[in-house]
């Protein structure tokens, strides 16, 4: 079979819909997923892994709440975070933003919330 | 603490040398390390974790060996491959190419091969 790299630009025409990760490669036991967002997503925590945010082009907020503080990181391309384990996190975009997430495979997109906003998991393109 | 997003040009104006991954980021038992590299690397494999390669800027190419049959995957911005566990592989670049690699903590840059090339391990910037 002759190897093909992952390239996100193809990857990211082959959808339209926000918050709803598609998975593009996997590494050992994780999942990388690329998703298209705006507007604001739900407060949420994922209990059981960190989660790692890396903005592929327009801009993103993360906000955070931990102990009752809130705070919140701005990212643009070429900007990663990672949401530490079992932090409630809500990401924020104003206009459309391409962001590629790392996550273990079996991680839902509204983590422990859950509700409208939780997507199908496992999906590939 | 202020959460601060970490950025990769940043990040990469810190170092100048070749084939010396530094680390930005963990998530879980994975580390993100940034690696800036050029010329020929050495073959080798990693048996026990699979390898990712994600260029940002400049082109690369992984040659790869399995079964006694080499091929080849060419990146360019944008773009990634996954190295599965085990296959031999050697990493090339005509020019400077600045890579994003994830892999477990621990792995080592040349895996099983050993020899020159072995760069220091769990290096942060």
């Amino acid at each position: 079979m002759i190897p093909k790299p992952i390239n996100f630009q193809d990857k990211l025409s082959c959808f339209t819909e926000h918050w709803s990760p598609k998975v593009v490669a996997e590494m050992n036991d994780y999942q990388f997923k690329l998703v298209k967002i705006q507007g604001e997503f739900v407060w949420h925590s994922h209990p059981e892994t960190d989660d790692v945010f890396l903005v592929l082009a327009g801009r993103m907020g993360i906000l955070l709440r931990e102990g009752g503080v809130e705070s919140r990181v701005d990212l643009g391309p070429g900007e990663m975070f990672v949401v530490p384990k079992g932090v409630e996190h809500k990401p924020v975009a104003e206009r459309e933003c391409e962001v590629l997430l790392v996550e273990p495979r079996g991680t839902v997109n509204t983590g422990e919330a859950g509700g409208a906003l939780t997507a199908p998991n496992d999906v590939w393109i």
